[in-house]
């Protein structure tokens, strides 16, 4: 691999000390690059590494990862930390600024130069994952009645260390946003043509407290590369650019995905977790669900005397229950996605309930007949002795899976609904939840079924 | 909502003919939002609103779900319908056309003009999931010894109709690549200044075979809007825009979440897809996963004595493998997501394991703790009759736990790596497959831990 040639060579310029050699290494590497290639080095090798960076140095501390940032900052001297933060752009400086505890963060902010501090204070000041987090005031504005000419000619003298110049956005005097428009545009119409008559009508704009996943929907859906965001009152505040949009879309998917497995989200790679943290993430949902997993204990215990009469039954119940816990993860896991996406909305949980109980009842059915030709067929063939009495269990086992099956498949469609409605992200219904909630009751309806079938022969 | 009185709003005028107020009211809307609202009509309604349309018909068309786009389909003239799809742009072209049945497909692709029928058939003859698929060969270039005025001047010859003018390539007489630019970056430049001397060094470009994955993971790392597609050789055959990459994202991380949820990846929202598509896709791997689990049957069958023996270990059955199966939804969860972002690689296992075992340790111990506890507490407060060796049993649950945590953090972390290795995706070692590999597993370790805490007492 191209990248584990590229840290070997740095390793060996590193050990032979050859400074120079290192300098204009680092030199030719994209900033993405040169943080990933510091990452593998050891803090103390990998601050050596850092200093030697030229011009892209804030750059490169934008890309690296948290711990990596904070190893290079107790080691960088306060004023050229703060030299380099002020370098980095408004979007990136509110991403490292919110990463870094709470003391380097404010400590680093003193540093800066005062207009630099207002800025990071103001969009550190709005709520986690809203739109203001992510935005940048670093964009061209022209003016409503500028020509083509006059606003190219504005976004050459005034474009220089903007966020983009892929999109213009004609603003009014009092801050109020009117349209954006594509440098593209701009470079093809009409030198003499007024800038409003070459935007698209029809502006798309967020308001700073949109939260990040209407976000990423808005920017998927108006294929957009960036878009303005506003106050309430419809004043430009600043821009979102379509690469931080990329990296929410990412970060939500993980953090929907890690949560449908039952792990409270990590918000950081699997490798840079420290181990306690992890066991602590994982292991409170582990202990919520093993307390809800000891009523299946009580249900057993409540049902003990069956159990001795009838010790076939206990046989079939990791089957029976683990049917339903699997039918409930497949729901869930539709259906939370479908409602990230926003394909479906609350107003749609009737017709997903019909869906799922027919659904339940076909995959019940058809799972029940896979299990009851199992049973006659071991009996028959003598590979296993459920006793005189086998087809009764047969046929027990049979409608418990539908029971089930149903319940599996209802549970997991409809906790993300149930919880949305109650405030909580629908994620947090994750498969071992549903499955646990589907162990309790699937052992009573089992036994429910097995009193009614067995009564009077078995039981 | 705004949409739905939209819709309101069009039902209004469809249902008094007023066909002048409805094309008024399309012609206001984005694409997007007009195939949104289209979707929200019964087919024959839909295909009235969608003749109403003016010449965004062909934009509206790409954003319209496939089944839409059939239904337009059936009731467009056939000369009409090739002059829209000619109308798309390439890479939306090829995405109509890879999602349409392929005899559908084949027709419409008959009736193109030869260029658009070349260039689409070529974009088709791309595996699925590659570069290639993405690109679009609508972009500008320009040759390396131009200066900035002569490429601008060039841009604003050559720009219109092209899929984006944010960045301009930089291309040899004989079609290979050199650089990229951006176009802001060229409205800045020195007029005089040679477009290489502007564009930044080292060009990122992907091969047209490439994998999705990789080009996702290329356009996060470099935060680009576009990123240029070549062949083997260097030599540019079209490019990807970053709104197609989101796309891919999307889907990606849905495929990964439905298939750890243990669904076939439905390839279109829940909404879309027809009930027994959906039962198919979920039923298969339900019944594998039965098919699989009627193993728990058999390990139970293997102990029925000591179960009739000792009812009390059989209460506990669920509460022990269903933890398992937890831990190893988790561990699998996390694995699975680590990979798909390379945050880890294959070469990572070994280290993982050890993390995952240490994990599994831990976790066991802790929540063997908490059953110990619930066991005895239990017995002494009189909620539940565990036998005069309830302190056996206590011990047994508490080592059987641990050992059935080990096994499923290890499970739920290595198969997605042995999957990989094997080539198949690891996302297919989903939460249902795990829990149902650890159900088996889990069964045969607590019945063995019973075996030797109980022999001479209860067993």
């Amino acid at each position: 691999m191209v990248e584990h040639e590229r840290v070997g060579e740095l390793k060996t310029l590193l050990a032979s000390r050859d400074w120079h050699a290192l300098r204009r290494a680092l030199a030719d590497l994209h900033p993405a690059d040169a943080s990933e290639t510091i990452g593998f080095f050891e803090p103390d090798e990998a601050v050596v590494l850092f200093r030697l960076l030229g011009r892209h140095k804030a750059e490169v501390f934008a890309y690296l990862a948290p711990e990596q940032q904070q190893n290079v900052i107790r080691s960088t001297e306060p004023a050229q930390l703060a030299r380099m933060v002020s370098q980095m752009s408004p979007d990136d400086r509110t991403r490292v600024l919110e990463e870094l505890p709470a003391t380097v963060a404010h400590a680093l902010l003193g540093r800066l130069p005062a207009s630099d501090m207002k800025h990071s204070l103001a969009l550190l000041s709005y709520p986690e994952n809203t739109a203001g987090r992510y935005m940048t005031p670093n964009y061209v504005a022209v003016r409503p009645d500028m020509s083509a000419a006059e606003a190219l000619a504005h976004v050459r003298r005034e474009g220089k260390g903007k966020e983009t110049l892929n999109v213009i956005y004609i603003v009014e005097r009092d801050g109020k946003l009117v349209e954006d428009l594509r440098l593209g545009g701009l470079v093809l119409a009409d030198p003499d043509a007024k800038v409003t008559d070459i935007a698209d009508p029809g502006v798309v704009s967020l308001i700073d407290s949109t939260p990040a996943e209407e976000v990423l929907h808005l920017f998927e859906k108006y294929d957009r590369v960036a878009l303005p965001v506003t106050d309430g009152d419809g004043r430009m505040l600043g821009i979102i650019t379509v690469d931080d949009v990329l990296d929410v879309a990412e970060e939500q998917a993980t953090k929907d995905m890690q949560m449908l497995g039952g792990v409270e989200a990590l918000d950081a790679p699997y490798d840079e977790v420290s181990f306690w943290d992890m066991v602590r993430k994982r292991g409170g949902w582990l202990a919520v669900l093993f307390v809800g997993e000891m009523l299946t204990a009580t249900a057993m215990g409540f049902f003990e005397h069956e159990i001795a009469r009838a010790v076939v039954l206990a046989l079939f119940v990791p089957l029976i229950i683990s049917s339903g816990g699997n039918s409930g993860s497949q729901a869930a896991s539709l259906i939370i996605r479908a409602l990230a996406l926003k394909e479906l909305t609350n107003r749609d949980w009737l017709r997903v309930f019909r869906r799922e109980l027919l659904s339940g009842l076909v995959l019940g059915g058809g799972l029940g007949a896979i299990g009851f030709a199992r049973i006659v067929l071991w009996q028959r063939l003598g590979f296993a002795n459920y006793g005189e009495h086998y087809l009764l269990v047969a046929i027990t086992v049979w409608l418990s899976l539908i029971g089930v099956l149903c319940f599996g498949t209802l549970s997991g469609s409809m906790l993300p609904f149930i919880l949305r409605r109650l405030g909580f992200d629908p994620a947090t219904s994750s498969a071992p939840f549903v499955a646990t909630l589907v162990d309790v009751t699937g052992l009573v309806i089992y036994f429910q079924v097995a009193a009614h079938i067995l009564r009077g022969t078995l039981l």
